[in-house]
C-alpha cells in the first residue's frame, strides 16, 4: 500500500467539518490525542484505533492546561516534521492530524480579571494553577473526576488530571470521534477518562491500549529521550523490579507491603526517587493490602530530571 | 395548525439516535432543558427555539445533582401530563419531550465506596455535596466554571452551579443539540452555561431568553406555587424595587450602594429575607460599585420557605 500522507488540520471549526463530512458519509471517526514526539507506543495506539474506526484523526497538541508552572511544559520535546513522517509510514495511515496552535484562543484579549493587580494568578478554584492560568487567560472551565483524580499522579500533580479531562472534553467536543484510544501506561489517566465519558455521557468509546517497551522492558514515553545513558540502564529498575514483583504475586505472595517494599528498593538502590509504588484496585484505583483480585502495580520514579511512570496489571 | 403532540423518550440512547436521525436529514435541533412544571416562562424559551431550530427537544428533568439536601428538590413542584398538555398547545410544537427517569443511572450497582462506613458521605472534591452524593451513587465527574460560579447564587447555594454545568454538559452530550435556549431569569446560570460552552468547545448556540413576568411583575417562576397569596403579595417587593432601582440608575443614579440599599429596604420592609442583592458586570459577574458600563441588578430573596430570584439589566 503507498504511504499515505495525513491532512494537517489547525483550525477548530476546519477539524469539526471534516469530522461531520466523515459521518454523513456513514463512516465511524477514531481519535488518538497525543502531544507529539511519536514513538512506536504512539504506532500502537494508531494501528489499534485503526481496527475500530473507518478514519482516523490524530491530534498533536502539547496542553499547557495539564502542566503546573514548576513542571516541564518548556522542555517538552517536540518534532512535528519527523512525526508526519512516522505517521506516513504507518500502515493504512492517518487521515487527518489535528495541530491547534492553541485549544485556548477564544478569540477575545487577556482576560485581565485572571490576574490579580499585583501580577499573581488568581485561581478561581482556589487551590491549583497551571501554566495557562499562569498566562491570565480567561478559560475558567475545568472537568474535574474527582475521586479518581485524587491518588498516585494526583497527589504529585494536582493540576495535572483536570488539565488532561478538560483537554480531552475540548478534543471530543472538537472532533466528535466515535471511538478514542488511550495508552494504558496513563493507566490512571485512562481510567479517568472512561469515567469522564460515562459521567457525562459522550458518546465515545474509549479504548486502552497496552503499553509498549524498548527491547530491555522500558516502558516507551517520549520523555526518555531527556535521559543520560547512565539514567536511562538505571530507569530499567522500574520495570525489571515491577516484572518481579508481578511474578512473586502470581507465586502467591499477595502481601502488598512486601511487593511495594520490593519495587521501592530496586528503584532506590538504582539510584531513582521514587514519587509513588502503589497496589490499586484496577477500576477504582484504590490502595490494596492483599491482592484478592485484579490489581495494577503503578509507579512513578524520577531519575536525573525525568519523571518516568510505568505499571504492569496483576490479575489474580 | 393541528396541536401536535411531543414524542416522550425516556433512554439515553434513544434520545441520541433521534437527534442524529434528524441531523443526518439536514435538520438543526433545538433544545430546551428544563425541570418541568412548565408556565409561560418556559413556553416562551420554547417559542425562541422554534425560531433558530428546525426540530425542538425539550427536556423535563429534576437534576438531584444540582440541590443540596437542605434544599427543596423534595417538594420541588411537578406535573407531567399537564406539562405535555402544555407543550401540545404551543403552535409548531414541541417535537420530542426527552424525559429519563434517573440520568446517573450508570447500569452498575450503588457505588459503595462513595460511602464512608459510617454511612456519612465522602466527597471527592471535599467540600460540597448534592442530592446525588447523597444517595450514594458512583458519578464523580463534576463540571466547574469556577470564576463565575463563587458569586450570589453560588455562595448560598455551593453544589448548585456545578450541578447545572454537569447535567447541561450530559445533556448536550445526549441530545447533540445545534442551539440551546436558557431563561435571563437565571442570569447567572446563563453565563455560566456560555461559558462552559465556549470552553469547553461545545458545538452549541447558547441564546438568553428574557424574562416573563406576571401581570403584577413577578418574575416567572416554577417555585411560585408554592408562595401563600400573602408571601406572593409581599414578593412583588422584588419586582417593584429592581425598576425602581433601574428608572433611578437611567435618571443618574449610578453609586451601586445607594441602589442595592433601595433595594434591599424595600424586600426587608415587605418581610422578606434578602439572600444578596447585587449589581454586577453582565459578562464576568464581578460587582460594580459604579454603574460605568452595562450592569445587571441581580437579587435573591426568601418569602416564607420559598427562595425566589430575579434580575434587571441596566444598559447604560
Amino acid at each position: 500500500m503507498a504511504a499515505k500522507e495525513p491532512e494537517i488540520i489547525r483550525d477548530k471549526d476546519q477539524m469539526r467539518r471534516w469530522s461531520r463530512a466523515m459521518r454523513a458519509q456513514g463512516k465511524t471517526i477514531g481519535l488518538v490525542p497525543t502531544m507529539g514526539y511519536l514513538h512506536e507506543g504512539h504506532v500502537s495506539l494508531i494501528r489499534e484505533a485503526r481496527t475500530h474506526a473507518d478514519v482516523l484523526a490524530v491530534s498533536i497538541y502539547v496542553n499547557p492546561g495539564q502542566f503546573a508552572p514548576s513542571e516541564d511544559l518548556s522542555t517538552y520535546p517536540s518534532d512535528f516534521h519527523g512525526d508526519i513522517r512516522k505517521l506516513t509510514q504507518i500502515p493504512g495511515g492517518v487521515d487527518v492530524v489535528f495541530n491547534p496552535h492553541n485549544l485556548y484562543d477564544y478569540g477575545g484579549s487577556t482576560d485581565a480579571s485572571a490576574r490579580a493587580s499585583n501580577g499573581a494568578v488568581k485561581s478561581g478554584g482556589g487551590e491549583t494553577v497551571s501554566c495557562l492560568e499562569d498566562k491570565g487567560v480567561g478559560h475558567e472551565t475545568w472537568v474535574r473526576v474527582e475521586r479518581l483524580e485524587k491518588g498516585m499522579c494526583g497527589r504529585s500533580r494536582p493540576v495535572f488530571f483536570r488539565g488532561v479531562a478538560t483537554v480531552v472534553s475540548k478534543l471530543f467536543n472538537i472532533v466528535e470521534p466515535d471511538v478514542a484510544v488511550f495508552g494504558k501506561k496513563d493507566y490512571q489517566q485512562w481510567r479517568i477518562i472512561q469515567r469522564m465519558v460515562r459521567d457525562l455521557d459522550f458518546s465515545v468509546r474509549v479504548i486502552g491500549s497496552e503499553i509498549v517497551r524498548e527491547h530491555d522492558g522500558l516502558a516507551m514515553s517520549s520523555r526518555n529521550v531527556r535521559l543520560s545513558p547512565e539514567e536511562r540502564e538505571k530507569a530499567l529498575s522500574i520495570s525489571k523490579s515491577l516484572s518481579e514483583a508481578r511474578s512473586s504475586a502470581e507465586k502467591g505472595q499477595v502481601n502488598c507491603k512486601v511487593l511495594r517494599d520490593l519495587v521501592i528498593q530496586a528503584i532506590s538502590e538504582a539510584g531513582g526517587r521514587v514519587d509513588y509504588a502503589e497496589i490499586v484496585d484496577q477500576e477504582s484505583l484504590e490502595s490494596v493490602e492483599e491482592i484478592r483480585r485484579p490489581v495494577v502495580f503503578c509507579v512513578a520514579a524520577w531519575f536525573g530530571k525525568v519523571r518516568l511512570i510505568d505499571n504492569m496489571e496483576i490479575n489474580i
